[in-house]
Formats: C-alpha cells, structure tokens, sequence
C-alpha cells in the first residue's frame, strides 16, 4: 500500500469513527456533513471523495455492525461439546457481548430508529436475526439427536434462546439497579435448560 | 365541564395526537412545533398556552405511556388461578400487548433514543421495568410457596419472564418471516414453566 492510500484510508477511518461518536450522542438526524467533516478533521471535499452522503456512512456503519455479530457467532461453539454444554458456555460469552453491546446500542438504535421508516434497512438488519436463528435451530436439532435435549421445537426454541438475550441485554440498558447480569444470565440460561433438556 | 374547557381538552389532546404521529414518521428531532401546530390543526399561541416547548409533550406522551403500561400489569393476573397457570395466561395476554406494542414502538424507540442521553428520562423509563420485575418476582415468591415452582431465584426468574417478553416483542418487529407470534410466545412460556415447575 503507498502512502496515498494510507492517507486514504486513514481519511475513511476518521468519517466513520466521527460518524459512531455524533450519530450516538447527538442522533443521525442532527448531524450534518459539515460537523461529521468537523469532527474528522477532514475537507467536504475529502468526505466527498469517499462517500456520497450521510446516509452512505450509515449504511457502511451498519454493514460493519452487522459484520462483528457474525465473527462472535462463529466463536460461540466448541464442536466438542455436548449441546447443552455449549448453551451454558454461550451464557459466559453474553458478558463480552453486552459490553460490546452497551457501547453500540445507541447507534443501533439510531439504526432500528430508521429501519422502522425504510424497509430496506429493515430487511438488512431482519437478516442476522436469521442467521442466529437458523444457527441456533441447527444446535437444537442437534441437541436432539445426541439425545440430550427433549423434542421440543427447534425453530421456536432458537427464537427464545435470541429473545432471552435481547430481552436481557435491554434490560441491562434500561435498568437502573445495581444487577450483576453476568449471572442473571447464567441462571437465566440454567433455567432454559432445565426446561429443554431431557432427564 | 364547560364549553371552554372542552374545547381546551380538545386542543391538548389534538397536539398530543399529532405529536406520537410526527414523532414516530419523522423523528423527535425532525419535528419542529411550527410542524406540530399544523399537524394539529392549531395556532402557536394555543400550543404554548398549554405547552412549555416540545419536549414537555414528549414528556407527557412518555407519562401516558408509561400509563397504559401500569393498567396492563393488573390486568394480567387471575387471583384464583396457580402461579403457573397464571403465567400461561399471560402468554394470551401478551398477543394485544404485543399488537398494541408495535403500533407504539416507533414512538418507543424515540423514548429509548433520547434515554441514552437524558439520565432522567432513563430514570422514568427504568420504573415500569422495577415494576414489572417487583410483580413477577413477588409471583415466582408465591409460586414457590403455593409448592407449584421449584426454588428458584425469584430475582432472576422475574428479569428472565421480562426478557422473554421483550425479545419476542423486538424480534416480531424485525423479524421478515412469517411468524405466528402468538404460539411462539405460547410455546416459549410452556418451555420456561418446565424448568421451573416442581415435578
């Protein structure tokens, strides 16, 4: 890579990062290029060279966001483990992603904020969803078969497994109490296993 | 009431309808209370004789929805019937709660959105939360003694119903397929039950 396209780069970089910080603190509809420009240390005429508008760089931050939820969901399973061995480690993971999470919920929010007016954006976010839930469909039909789970059904326990978390990390969010959620969400899942695994 | 009150309330109520629609097509940010005024169909001096600024409707919204919250809790529960039927129940209950939610959400997320940058408003969205939690742990606490639910932590199980009913509710929003909310939450629930019911 020459130097050019080292600054290029680095030019990119800065947008995007400017673009995380403003959309979260101050919400994407009140920033303007101008202060995106202003915060990246960038000319307009950079900004230009490398995105079309606003919107260009929302949707390069989303397509990042949706990127990291598919690197963490590969490093959930140890092949080696038995289903419901694998569920409970998952539990421990849950702490790293909602840290992560607890930083990217409000752009993710700007995200869901503009996905509820632009179908477009809905079905881009609608799609780790399904991922997830195809993976974890796939685990418990596993779970199944090695015959450490009952036959409950598959499609309907992944969405519970992504409810459970979802639901706990806005809890997390919004919850004021002092609450260590690390093992509200181990028991949490013990709970989900005890209801899904065969005795 | 007289003439001048009614038509006073009628006022109020007309900014306030206004106000959820422009909030949730366009944004709290985007909504400027000359758009509001039109929207309602009335003068500025009329929206200020019964609003400071924009973001005390916001904030009234916010208490009437927080509100509707409140009269649904006590709806929920059959005295007669065991903690767990009870909880089953709930998951019927939990169709309207669901089909009034998606209707509200877009409004919701606003709330969540300037949440993330008010402490207060995090603060009176963070007690329907503490509410919901003291209502089922007090539940889970009965169910145990009643001899219907195993020991389970009635902290955690009250933050775990919590977390199934907001997750199920942000994954109907997001989710494309086509789902049958209401037997997946059905199911959910009847999963949960079998982990905490004494066998």
């Amino acid at each position: 890579m020459n130097k050019h396209q080292l600054r290029s780069m680095g030019t990119r970089s800065s947008i995007l990062e400017a673009a995380t910080a403003s959309f979260a603190l101050h919400g994407y509809d009140n920033t303007s290029v101008a202060t995106l420009c202003q915060n990246a240390g960038v000319s307009k005429g950079a900004f230009y060279h490398h995105f079309s508008s606003k919107q260009e760089v929302f949707l390069e931050l989303l397509n990042n966001w949706l990127g990291t939820l598919d690197i963490q969901l590969t490093d959930f399973r140890d092949e080696e483990a038995s289903v419901p061995d694998s569920l409970l480690s998952m539990a421990g993971v849950m702490k790293i992603v909602l840290e992560t999470a607890q930083d990217q919920l409000p752009i993710y929010l700007e995200f869901l904020n503009k996905a509820m007016r632009d179908p477009q954006i809905l079905r881009l976010m609608a799609e780790p969803f399904q991922r997830y839930r195809e993976y974890f469909q796939t685990m418990i039909e596993e779970g199944i078969s090695e015959g450490t789970l009952q036959e409950v059904d598959p499609n309907v326990t992944a969405r519970l497994i992504i409810a459970i978390a979802i639901g706990l990390l806005l809890q997390g969010l919004v919850d004021t109490e002092d609450v260590d959620w690390d093992s509200v969400t181990r028991e949490s899942f013990e709970i989900l296993l005890n209801g899904i695994s065969r005795r």
